[in-house]
């Protein structure tokens, strides 16, 4: 009965209030200036980019909505990485010549656009997103740069998915888009094939990715050792070695905020709620 | 930037989230079989309902396609009365000739029309609502027969208004209807001349209506001497005599639930947020 630009939503509804998710905001914890409310106040403002894009409307086009709808709020970035990923997921979804489904997410990556890339950066012009700096040949292409990158992006005849495939080496959000939404799609069937209310199978899910690979939100917000660590860390709470809850006491000491795991838990989210996940 | 609809919706997930909210889910607390992520879910889920009020399409084809879209969720019945409740409130802040005032939402109220009546009892198929007995002459409009009941509305003319009339002295929500949302209003009042994180004023609030007026819901699901003695307490939490955690902790134990104090907190919200409320 939900639309899928609804599951899309209620998926990042449904990530946030998973509990305990080590270091971000959940719903038992907040940051200082970044609270729960930020979190459901960005995903009703995601709807309509996220509808355009159901709709089939340009990727592009359709984040850069869905990103000013998100930043409505005082919070500040709240979900731009999730619905990034989401976005080639719910195009795919949406379309009546495509499937929800690995092969199907990849060719809506492919079929991306020099526009689309153009949009993607105009959407870092509606809200501050912790990156980076970009290597020395890609000056010209700095995200922060936001809509003044364009031209440089027109000369090059760049796509998204060319720009992702330049930030897979060092963002999970990017490898994701052009890995086939590898992790993604192992999580929404970690998700599917759990027991218990949901918000518990996706705290589940970000332990489990977390513990599996390095966040590389991490990375950019301290350095890799860091991130190493918190993976590490993860891994001991999988084994029992420390209660989860006591890690998030850990993570939020030290300010650790593994954003990307979240951002995939709220992509795997949708796909299991497309899918027919009951909440 | 939101639309009048989304900030319908997001009032439903701003209620929710404030705690403690003693009796009721909220972000810290869940009932056995009816979960934070159900309230979450039946948010999103009424949003076509939400966008019809707002359009102008009929209160009771925009009340039922609400509340059908709101229970496709395993809760069970999350929202009726918020939504009852604001949406009036949503019709006259979406229509061009009526102003979100107690004057423009009665003109709402004033302007139901017997196929409003027949919306409203169409949606209790789609949830189990816990009401009371209807009094004897009203047998026949029991609005646990649902559809049944509209031939009888049909032959005595009823408009939802006539309804909401009949139940008034009985039900909050009705009372509201009637009354031109005097509670509502001044709730709205109050969180937004409050000061601190948004869903924290929503839960003073709720304390403050709990205070002043019995709960109707508390009083269906139990009976008045227990609904009387629910706001005395929650007096004595505003004098400072009980720490409302504690309340909240007496409240699940003896298991009352102020519903219909939490839907008013929920329209207040909503007028809130049109009237410029940040979030």
């Amino acid at each position: 009965m939900r639309t899928t630009a609804q599951n899309a939503e209620l998926a990042l509804l449904l990530e946030v209030a998973g509990t305990p998710k080590p270091g971000n905001v959940d719903r038992h914890r907040d940051h200082d200036d970044l609270r729960f409310e930020h979190f459901l106040t960005g995903a009703v403002g995601a709807q309509e980019g996220l509808r355009m894009a159901a709709a089939g409307e340009p990727v592009g086009e359709s984040f850069h909505r869905a990103i000013e709808g998100m930043a409505d709020q005082r919070g500040g970035n709240t979900q731009f990485g999730a619905i990034l990923l989401q976005l080639p997921l719910v195009v795919a979804a949406g379309a009546d010549d495509r499937h929800l489904s690995p092969e199907g997410a990849t060719a809506v990556v492919e079929s991306t656009t020099v526009a689309d890339a153009a949009g993607f950066y105009r959407a870092f012009e509606a809200v501050d997103v912790a990156v980076d700096d970009p290597p020395e040949d890609m000056a010209a292409l700095d995200v922060r740069r936001g809509s003044d990158a364009v031209p440089a992006l027109e000369e090059r005849g760049l796509t998204l998915a060319d720009i992702m495939a330049r930030s897979a080496d060092r963002d999970g959000i990017a490898r994701e888009w052009v890995d086939g939404f590898e992790r993604t799609f192992g999580a929404a069937e970690s998700i599917e094939s759990g027991e218990g209310p949901v918000a518990d199978r996706a705290a589940d899910a970000f332990l489990d990715l977390l513990a599996a690979e390095v966040d590389t939100f991490v990375v950019t917000q301290h350095d890799r050792a860091t991130a190493e660590r918190a993976t590490e860390r993860a891994r001991a709470a999988l084994d029992g070695d420390i209660d989860p809850e006591d890690l998030a006491a850990e993570f939020v000491a030290e300010e650790i905020n593994p954003g990307t795991t979240a951002d995939t838990v709220a992509a795997a989210l949708f796909v299991a709620l497309e899918r027919g996940l009951e909440v």
